[in-house]
């Protein structure tokens, strides 16, 4: 596995151009210490996930495959929920460097229901790629709406839903959609009603056309 | 509390006027106990819910307060989350009644469209009302999709959305409209979202009409 960048929820790696004071300086390398320290642990868990299933990672197999202490990945997580949220959400980015910056018709570029439309499919073929990290990950039913994977998405499509109806109450919109995208409904669908993927995809370009006619 | 009717899981009381022969009558007066004990234990914990909320109901305290072992409870709902279920099949009893067989609009008589409008505010209401149950019922994710309440739900809901359109996709539309009424999502945006209820019942006109024009 290549070396991965850093959650955008740690503390930023000092830049290396910059000469400040000794105890300064002592700081920013303890703070780059515990960047690469925590990359390194979650790469241990990728490891383990893709080893053994994300729903069977527990963070003692995590401190042996990192070669760290059980109490390092402790207090780089707080739990396993939050190991599994990290991972989550480094699986997330590349679907957001997708839909964020990437190619139309997902990215920047194309009209906002195409876009719409293909953040859909993206959504639901990416999930199915790493559908046992998204479903050991989202335990706790009230968090699915905090966890900022959540966030990101929804600031998307209420932003699409804005450009394609200026008048329509966007942020409640933009729930209903994501609610069709959901997790535990579409593994559901899929796994225990039969569905299949196209399907699922034909229904989400319908609620686009019905959503914002 | 008045004496609820038995759950529809449970096994039907055998009726007073049949005389079957004796090893059948034990058989019968075993099933019946069984449903008052049972029946007798879920009154307890709607008084114990009632009294320190439902996230906070114990089973020790449910037995405590029907007076019976700490076993009988685990015996009739497996679980402390098979209670809550069966609390909230009891509670979405009174619901179903009014979408199922109530006066109209959210009962049969009014058109399609009028019921399904209904039929969301009466669900937001509802939820509103047992709050912390349908909270502390729902800790999986992926039990929201198989427990009996959403089950008729989605029917219901199903059925309307095939009278307005007999073309479309009414299981995944059903779905969809559901997910809007989420508990999870609801409590969200209500608790932390700051939206209050006129804009949830809104935001499901709104909804109903875009989706089944």
């Amino acid at each position: 596995m290549s070396r991965p960048s850093p959650s955008p929820n740690a503390a930023p790696e000092r830049a290396p151009d910059v000469l400040p004071l000794v105890p300064i300086h002592d700081h920013g390398r303890q703070r780059a210490d515990a960047v690469r320290n925590r990359a390194r642990v979650l790469d241990a868990a990728m490891r383990v996930a893709a080893r053994h299933g994300a729903g069977n990672l527990t963070m003692d197999a995590v401190a042996a495959e990192a070669s760290v202490g059980k109490g390092t990945v402790f207090r780089h997580f707080g739990d396993r929920t939050g190991l599994l949220t990290a991972l989550l959400d480094r699986a997330e980015r590349a679907l957001q460097e997708g839909f964020l910056s990437g190619p139309p018709p997902l990215g920047p570029g194309a009209e906002p229901r195409l876009r719409l439309t293909a953040f859909g499919s993206a959504v639901l073929r990416h999930e199915q790629e790493h559908l046992d990290l998204y479903i050991a990950a989202v335990t706790d039913p009230h968090r699915r709406f905090t966890v900022p994977a959540h966030h990101v998405r929804h600031t998307h499509v209420a932003m699409l839903v804005r450009q394609l109806d200026p008048c329509v109450d966007a942020e409640l919109l933009a729930h209903t959609l994501l609610g069709f995208l959901d997790t535990a409904l579409t593994n559901h669908l899929l796994r225990l009603r039969g569905m299949d993927l196209p399907r699922l995809e034909a229904g989400w370009a319908d609620l686009v056309t019905r959503l914002c006619p």
